[in-house]
């Protein structure tokens, strides 16, 4: 059937989609998420359907995607024909009747879904099947390796390529800014992506980005690593694993993430990373609640990473409480600058160099974290930092007060004496958020205290900064609600919990 | 934030959704498939959100229902804020954890199914997860519960209504054509609803399409039903259970249907129906290929139903050919009325007076098929048939000869001698869509032989029928590959191979 291209404007998020009016499927005998072929030219595609009412007759309804691979434009006249559904479908319905899916299938999905092949539905299937089912082994594996290799791949020459992820939740995590010099500085090789943030007011993209830029290609960041050992880039512009950002799409309104851990790994294995030290932050307030979830979740990424061909450490670390004092990317980037200058928290200090150590310690070195603390210490990691910043583009001179923090701000003060005996993670978070974080660098807040600390009435708390006062406003709004530190009798914490290296043994450790 | 309104021109099948680009998405703090309340005016909407690349930034698209009920135009501009998930959304992520839905949570999912506030991802990870879990007896009747209060409902002055519904997957079958008159001639009340063609060339409203009107809404729906005791009405324009058009739309691509019996049961409840039989066709090439299958199915049906106040028995009928000899809408509309007047094939008679005969048994007759064989023989039930036809507005006086059958047509011939051993009805179900049907009413195939039948070579085996000789030359194409009637030994069938009337108890009848 000839139809007349109608651009609607914008993309369908990667998917080919096209929309027909409900007379035209009737006659193509085709329903919602069917396949048509589309001709024009000597081009065609295969694209999902979706059946509209009162659309013109004659129209076809085209995104963006579908758009650009024909190269139509408004008013032209393609050929539309029924096309059956993708293999891959088949073994989505397969997985629905509880059958496990092979390499192939497995593959086949995976790129059929970064073609933009596969409907919304067929995905949320897929996902909601897996979650109900848990992925076995072999499908986690066959998913991983389908998910790296439908994407770009950094080749480094070097055997030995260590890395760190954390699962994050903790505010002002700025971990990862301290690790990879500490790392780099030492001759190892580290190619960190991070991500923006999603849920909390900075991601470590968003931090390393105050200081440099960050939205590199693989090339680029080939070119930094080549140079300097290490980097701090942003994950979302390299095109690794790209199935992950739209399986996520879906999982995200769920609530569930059966492919939560093939996707961090796919992303590791992307970067030819063979050593990698998993932070699970852990405590109340925390992603992860106990340490026996922890357990759990580490042995899972390390019976997976190790079938992958990657040594896989987890740090159990204590995520009750933010990282140092700054959350807010500028703040953040001037703490871990001031850390690295060997002016910083003792908290920071502590979490870096004992997850610095632990992958020290993997490639065979004895007391990594006094190995890590020495480097960090002796000014080498800062040097590295700053060779990594000016590899990205940044200024390698930067001063931590040449970094610019929101001039608006308002302090809040202990109303009584005691000690802090919780900070409200999510609340800071939100104070952020609200304050204009990340997407205003300058804002954040600035945390005085921590767990324990012993405070008298009329002790600053904490000081939130803003870009904007609107915004400002807005934080001293939701401040007649939430309550981020509350004052009572405190505690002390350490900041590792415990390291998880093998599979589970004898663990006499005692559940909080 | 202030948008300017872009009016899409098509629907989002009922659903409230609108397209913001990925910078505004941004600032809002929103991502795709969150919600977004919309207010223009006094009037205000929550809508999920799509979030595209490259749409100019001050503007949102809005889909057909979301600017019909804001009443904006292109322009106009509109107040956008985020809103949270919709209620219903937590007992969708709920039963992703497995948990068993209570008869609220039921009832909410299905309003706000029903009123376009959930969104595919979310509708589908619902359908997966029953599907997955198996729907337990108490969500099956919240669920249906709720199907039937979310729409129409037809009250009829009647503390009996009887009901018949197939399962369909069988081509010619027109045997609601025969019951309803029967059943209606008798005195009893029979408000059947009746769905056009799917899959198949012909559904039991295409049929009856041809002697009358079948677009009733429940009013008239209720008049030609007060006037003459029954009805054949089309299903979709009532309103019944709106609910399942939805949710239909999410299980087809996949091929799950776990709303499938709450999706019939509601339908049959909101007509009031408290005796139902239900037609099991079954065998091969029917959609329930064995006996034992049917009887489980039939378990299901009964146990569901009689927990809803009706009380339903099953007919397991013979499903290996098509019922009688016409396929396709006027043939079939010209086959039920000629075997109302009398001159009917066997195995339509059999099966209708048997399927009447079981409705009639459980409102407390004996001898149930004698009556309705009598009351076909007798001339009563095409008089009934009249009545009804000449209230839903058709032609009572109509003669078999009037109804136009395609005038492009040709016979195809037995090439050998034999039996027939095989009849394929997937195939003639393709040919009578092939040949134009359902949409060209006088398109279709006439079967002169049944399974067993004896031919010898150069014997008609059956006549297609078009009103378009290009659709005519497409059958003879697809002919060449398809062989629907096989000749070699045959067998003979009785068209009730089991009568199934309460829960399980000694059953020894063989498996087939």
């Amino acid at each position: 059937m000839k139809l007349k291209v109608k651009i609607l404007g914008f993309q369908a998020g990667g998917k080919h989609i096209v929309i027909i009016d409900d007379d035209i499927a009737e006659k193509l005998d085709i329903r919602s998420l069917d396949r048509v072929k589309i001709k024009y030219m000597d081009r065609e595609i295969v694209a999902i359907v979706n059946v509209a009412k009162f659309l013109p007759g004659d129209i076809i309804g085209v995104y963006d995607e579908v758009a650009e691979l024909l190269k139509v434009r408004e008013g032209d006249v393609v050929e539309v024909i029924p096309a059956g559904a993708p293999e891959s479908l088949l073994y989505i319905r397969k997985k629905l009747t509880r059958a496990r899916l092979n390499a192939y299938e497995a593959k086949k999905i995976i790129e059929d879904i970064v073609n933009g092949y596969i409907s919304d539905v067929e995905l949320t299937a897929l996902v909601t099947a897996l979650h109900y089912q848990g992925m076995s082994l072999e499908e986690a594996l066959n998913f991983t390796r389908a998910m790296v290799e439908t994407g770009e791949t950094l080749k480094l020459p070097s055997k030995i390529v260590l890395d760190k992820h954390s699962l994050g939740g903790v505010p002002g995590d700025k971990t990862s800014m301290i690790v990879v010099p500490i790392i780099a500085s030492l001759g190892y090789i580290i190619p960190k992506t991070s991500s923006r943030a999603i849920t909390s007011a900075a991601g470590t993209a968003d931090r390393m980005e105050v200081l440099a830029p960050v939205s590199l290609e693989i090339e680029e960041m080939k070119k930094v690593i080549l140079k300097t050992n290490g980097c701090l880039v942003w994950g979302g512009a390299l095109g690794l694993a790209p199935a992950d950002d739209i399986i996520i799409r879906v999982e995200y309104p769920l609530g569930i993430d059966p492919f939560f851990i093939p996707s961090i790994l796919a992303k590791k294995l992307a970067v030819g990373s063979t050593h990698v030290v998993l932070d699970i932050p852990t405590g109340r307030g925390a992603k992860v609640a106990t340490i026996s979830e922890a357990r759990e979740l580490a042995q899972d990424f390390i019976q997976l990473a190790s079938h992958l061909g990657i040594k896989l450490e987890a740090a159990v670390t204590y995520g009750e409480q933010p990282i140092g004092h700054a959350i807010g990317p500028a703040l953040e980037a001037k703490e871990a600058l001031m850390t690295l200058m060997g002016n910083g928290p003792s908290d920071l200090i502590d979490k870096a160099t004992s997850i610095a150590g632990i992958l020290l310690e993997m490639v065979g070195n004895r007391n990594g974290r006094e190995i890590a603390l020495h480097t960090l210490q002796s000014g080498k990691a800062e040097k590295k930092m700053r060779e990594i910043i000016e590899a990205q583009g940044g200024d390698p001179n930067v001063k931590p007060e040449d970094i610019g923090i929101g001039d608006k701000h308002f302090t809040v003060y202990a109303e009584t004496d005691g000690f802090v005996f919780w900070i409200n993670n999510q609340a800071l978070a939100l104070i952020g958020k609200t304050a204009g974080s990340p997407k205003d660098k300058g804002a954040g807040v600035y945390v005085y205290t921590k767990l324990g600390t012993k405070v008298k009435k009329g002790d600053p708390l904490f000081t939130v900064y803003a870009e904007s006062s609107v915004k400002l406003h807005a934080v001293e709004k939701i401040l007649e609600e939430l309550n981020p530190i509350a004052i009572g009798s405190g505690i002390q914490a350490k900041m590792l919990l415990e390291k998880i290296d093998t599979r589970p043994e004898k663990i006499i450790t005692l559940e909080r």
